[in-house]
């Protein structure tokens, strides 16, 4: 018997397996890996380019200590941690939160996407992990496209100026929709939702009576005011899963610890969820995080990563007022979409199929990767298919990078120079 | 409008959430804490009571002073650690493991059980994560159960003989069968299952070309000869998963940190599967975990923590054989399976209402934690219901505790004298 052949063990997945199509971060790191120009400066993913603060770091090694933290969880998290969370959000959402049940710590903010559901509303450009989260879970998404500005290809504007269309919303939803996914501020927009718009939002989720999933990871980091759509008011409260990252907080993308915080019926059938997925989250690092939260309230660590994330948006924007190229001032997060429709690629440039079949953002990713040095992410990965070409001039820049980092890529940006028209 | 009732939010869940029906665990636990007997003995679940080895500790707190640790791992997990896996198992496995496509690092070994799949064959007693993995992959579990001896209830035996009636395998695999669980070194049995053991089962996969996952996750506990179905032929290779933990192999099972091995196309879709629901496992302690398979080589450690496991599991047992309570003695892990149908629970002792409704094995653990202190798992948990009865006279006591605990468990025990018929 072959086993190569003919066998269950090599039939076609289960569907909800992705498919081969490669996802857009193997893209480009696999161009990245093979540019001529090395090292690339990659401002692609969204990791930090330095270390989470070291009073993270010296609490997660204390915790290495400690024979109970070493061993597992409990799988709705260290109760610790859970205090910690509930201290922190009774004030963000401005009621009290319930430790016990009305917080749950996953694995990375990722996971707690697998909900059951029907149909599910998303915003686009959306980050990637939902549309599969969903899909996943057997829902159907459904996406509403945040529209940009009608000039974003010639002036600099606020990403407060990509918009809602509040009708476009209202169509997406039928009978079937169970869920919105909101998330702010927005990746890879940077767009900070403003209390109106979340309160119409909010509205025809009650008159609809949907779930909402409010992704607020980089909720440390806004730079105009931020609101939560859970504090405008109690019925919205009960209808919303406010998942946030210690990972996004604390510059430490590779701990791995999301949390979720909501009401107690809502909250019970996550923690369900995650127990029979992950059973329980690493557990030295929940203990690292909740000294973490203490220390960082303690020494003003908050408004430090503002600042200091604000600064790097200045510092790397410089580049982009050079070129003339108009770019969307974000309002919370740490990335900045770039329009490059200025951008003229030579017209005998050949890219390899997989790129050659894509849409110009890709195009213009492999572009600078292979000639400029600089890895950026393509948007339109982060829409569905009928809205693609609105990401299809874009480029996504993170600048949670060390300033020597944002300096080089600056420099190696300034080439793009002679193709600009 | 009542958020409160009526509402989607508030609908049933969907069926893949588990139900309201407390798990042992959650049972175990809460008697534990409600115990007039303070502090209780817990040999409940599996968890060390001792810290990882030193080098594992080191080689973390080195983790975590590294930028790149502290970020994102790759969804597949750290070269480094693929590496360090692909290196043991190669010897492990008796065949050449390429680290880029057959190895891949999860959260914990749990998340692998979520696989694709109709209709999976597990052996009674099992982990019960299994079914609930089964489940939430929308798959249909069905139950073989390894028969104990006939005088498991007089005498001491050996967990090798707990055995597979072939013709009962056979009877549970029809046309919708995809996939077998396997457990060797076996929880809560200690059994390790022999090479003609496993050669029986894996000529029925073949057979009806059925997929393995072989948990594995005691494979550096064994004390008599280890197999792994996956060295039997080349044919098995390719139809099993094989399945560890580094929680498991270096005392750190909060550390959350599983891997999968076995052939390219099995890991691939294992793989995608994983970057959506986790993305990616905790960065810093795989780089430990990669760190701590080298030095385990070079100091002896899984020789030392096998002897050192063996140790304990001689002191635990004196008290069952002072008791004159017959237990299996396990051939790998460290949980060990006690008779306990010689002890009398007074007549008109009485049970709170979710203990009641259970089978004897929850009566006695709720009896030992109230009236000696000592907390075990009842594993009638671990059967379908048809099977129920085969584990309901026994208790399971994890041994993996530091030598002090076991000694006040063992005192504890002796208590146990005045209910022995």
């Amino acid at each position: 018997m072959n086993a190569q052949s003919n066998t269950k063990a090599f039939d076609p997945p289960a569907p909800r397996v992705p498919s081969d199509r490669l996802d857009v971060w193997s893209i480009v790191n696999e161009a990245a890996a093979v540019s001529p120009i090395q090292p690339i400066v990659n401002l692609g993913q969204g990791f930090f380019g330095f270390n989470p603060p070291q009073f993270a770091i010296d609490a997660a090694k204390e915790a290495l200590n400690r024979v109970d933290c070493n061993q597992c969880a409990p799988t709705k998290g260290r109760p610790s941690l859970r205090k910690a969370i509930a201290s922190a959000y009774s004030n963000h959402l401005e009621r009290p939160i319930d430790e016990g049940s009305e917080v749950v710590i996953t694995s990375g903010a990722n996971e707690a996407f697998i909900c059951p559901g029907d149909e599910v509303v998303t915003f686009e450009p959306f980050f990637d992990q939902y549309r599969s989260g969903i899909e996943l879970a057997g829902g159907i998404p459904r996406y509403v496209p945040l529209h940009p500005p009608k000039d974003s290809n010639r002036t600099i504007s606020s990403a407060s100026e990509w918009t809602v269309d509040f009708e476009e919303l209202e169509k997406a939803i039928n009978k079937n929709t169970k869920m919105i996914i909101l998330n702010t501020p927005h990746n890879p927009v940077g767009k900070v939702f403003t209390e109106p718009e979340l309160q119409r939002i909010g509205d025809i989720c009650l008159k609809h009576d949907l779930l909402i999933l409010s992704d607020e990871v980089y909720d440390h980091l806004y730079y105009v005011p931020f609101t939560r759509i859970a504090t405008l008011s109690p019925d919205l409260y009960n209808h919303t899963l406010t998942v946030a990252s210690a990972g996004k907080a604390f510059h430490a993308t590779g701990w791995r610890i999301g949390y979720l915080i909501g009401p107690q019926p809502l909250i019970k059938n996550v923690s369900a969820i995650h127990t029979r997925i992950c059973y329980s989250s690493v557990s030295p690092l929940q203990e690292a995080v909740a000294v973490a939260f203490e220390k960082a309230d303690e020494n003003g660590f908050w408004e430090h990563s503002r600042q200091e994330m604000k600064g790097k948006l200045r510092l790397f924007c410089e580049v982009f007022e050079a070129l003339g190229l108009p770019y969307t001032e974000p309002e919370g997060g740490y990335f900045v979409l770039v329009n490059l429709s200025r951008v003229q690629i030579p017209s005998d440039y050949s890219f390899p199929a997989h790129i050659e079949q894509r849409r110009r953002d890709f195009k213009l990713c492999w572009f600078l990767i292979q000639e400029i040095g600089v890895a950026a992410i393509p948007p339109s990965e982060f829409y569905s298919d009928d809205h693609a070409h609105i990401g299809e001039d874009f480029l996504r820049f993170a600048f949670c990078k060390e300033d020597e980092v944002l300096e080089m890529g600056k420099q190696r940006l300034l080439k793009l120079k002679r193709y600009i028209v």
